[in-house]
């Protein structure tokens, strides 16, 4: 079954299992933040590394991968909230406030960060879900993870490299660890790996903000600048700005350690690195 | 030492973990949200089922407790926000989004829920976090947990039962189950042992919101009337409420299962009972 299937059949158990005998409208609220999904980029690493590793454990990647990505759209509906962005679009269609409003949005992120745990409980043998729990729960919360990150946008001074560490780098980070740990090889070594190719994707999310066209990305464009946040391509020029891109994918590749699967990984990121980009500029930049 | 200050200590401790390296002003928030606490009536049920149970595993029960109030807290600060209540007071000071605005205010909510999760994987051994990880996600997510609960609201019809079972019975039955979890007793027995109290806190919530003054209370009172929100002194008058409270204690109790501090459970329960209740009414009811 290919990388997709997989996930999205994860994600399908994993909401389905919650959704009898649930409050109708939060139901679809949540189904609405997770189906259709973007990229599904995170889970899609988690499971390309637990395969480069050599894992055969497929349900408990499954498990790892759907979390993370479930706590990803949990944090995009709080994030859309009007006291956030105010986005009235996610993903091509309206965000989960403008379609169900503002309580069900704050309800269904709360449920889905509370789904992604219990999924993790109920998937996992005991032996691996305290260390899997704990590299998914870092990366979300304090003082490092998404949680963090967002917050750093409330403070009168923050450093750019920790704010996007932690908003964006902490979640992908977490992908390769978990992939790792399912694997039964060493996280720290892999959350390097994670670690770059966060920040290379978010300076790709910084260069869509500034290149893309609002229809291509699914959500308003431009908004960086208008919400004053810090953009690699608002300090470093959109050539600059792939360039650094360039560099933080071959960062990440050259940071995969040993393994069964080493090159095919190697292919699968700079793939991947294409794809985020938009679509002019992939063009430009190849 | 004491329940008291066993709970305060183990949500300090759960706290300061992840305080270094967090934005001062989430720190501050997620600090204002837990402390001073309420009457932390749901960490203390856990502790003393735990003892009833015979459970000589402190930091066992000590962990469960933290994590319950932590989800507690968690569901104030997000009940609290404009889209919901919008309570200006919570236990006699501002509530979060007041005193740091409404992006703090979600964030701290989420924070605290993730934290709930990490604070339990990081305190258990691995063959008790599992179960324990179920029993509490599972009152606080979705269907049957405190953010369903809440979402009731939202629909257009809702069995009072339901509602009230799942936004603030869960909880109770959380900290019932998990105190017995951590003794390696019984959960489902227990469990209704937590219902009922709940079913009592309800009631009693519902008596101090139409008979207490907002200075007692240290939130708004009268609210479930303006809101139109179902409610026991609504619906049986205050007699009538105050008897039902008595036979739901008197159903707990009855419910508390054969073990070692059966007796001595009882008699908390009992002095519980009076505590929850409007001051004026405790002296009408004895």
């Amino acid at each position: 079954m290919d990388a997709t299937t997989r996930i999205e059949q994860a994600l399908a158990a994993a909401i389905d299992h919650v959704i009898p005998g649930s409050p109708p409208r939060l139901a679809e609220a949540v189904r609405h933040a997770v189906f259709p999904g973007g990229a599904r980029v995170r889970p899609r690493l988690c499971l390309a590394v637990a395969a480069a590793c050599g894992s055969k454990d497929y349900a408990a990647a499954d498990a790892a991968a759907a979390s993370i990505e479930l706590l990803h759209c949990a944090s995009l509906v709080h994030d859309d909230l009007p006291c956030f962005d105010d986005s009235p679009l996610r993903r091509g269609v309206p965000s989960v406030h403008r379609a169900f409003g503002e309580p069900l949005a704050v309800l269904a992120g709360d449920a889905l960060i509370i789904l992604a745990f219990e999924h993790l409980a109920r998937s996992l043998e005991s032996e691996r879900l305290g260390p899997l729990l704990l590299t998914v729960s870092r990366s979300v919360g304090m003082p490092y993870g998404i949680t963090a990150g967002q917050a750093w946008e409330c403070e009168p001074s923050v450093s750019v490299e920790d704010y996007h560490r932690a908003k964006t780098g902490s979640l992908f980070a977490a992908a390769t660890a978990a992939g790792a740990q399912v694997a039964g090889a060493d996280a720290e070594v892999w959350r390097v790996v994670g670690d770059r190719i966060g920040e290379a994707y978010q300076v790709a999310d910084d260069l869509r903000d500034v290149a893309a066209s609002a229809q291509e990305v699914g959500k308003p464009v431009g908004r960086d600048a208008l919400l004053n946040r810090p953009s690699a391509a608002g300090e470093l020029g959109v050539d600059g700005a792939i360039e650094r891109l360039r560099g933080l994918v071959k960062g990440a590749i050259d940071a995969i350690p040993p393994c069964p699967g080493a090159e095919q990984l190697a292919e699968v990121l700079m793939v991947e690195s294409r794809h985020i980009m938009p679509k002019d500029l992939a063009q430009r930049a190849a």
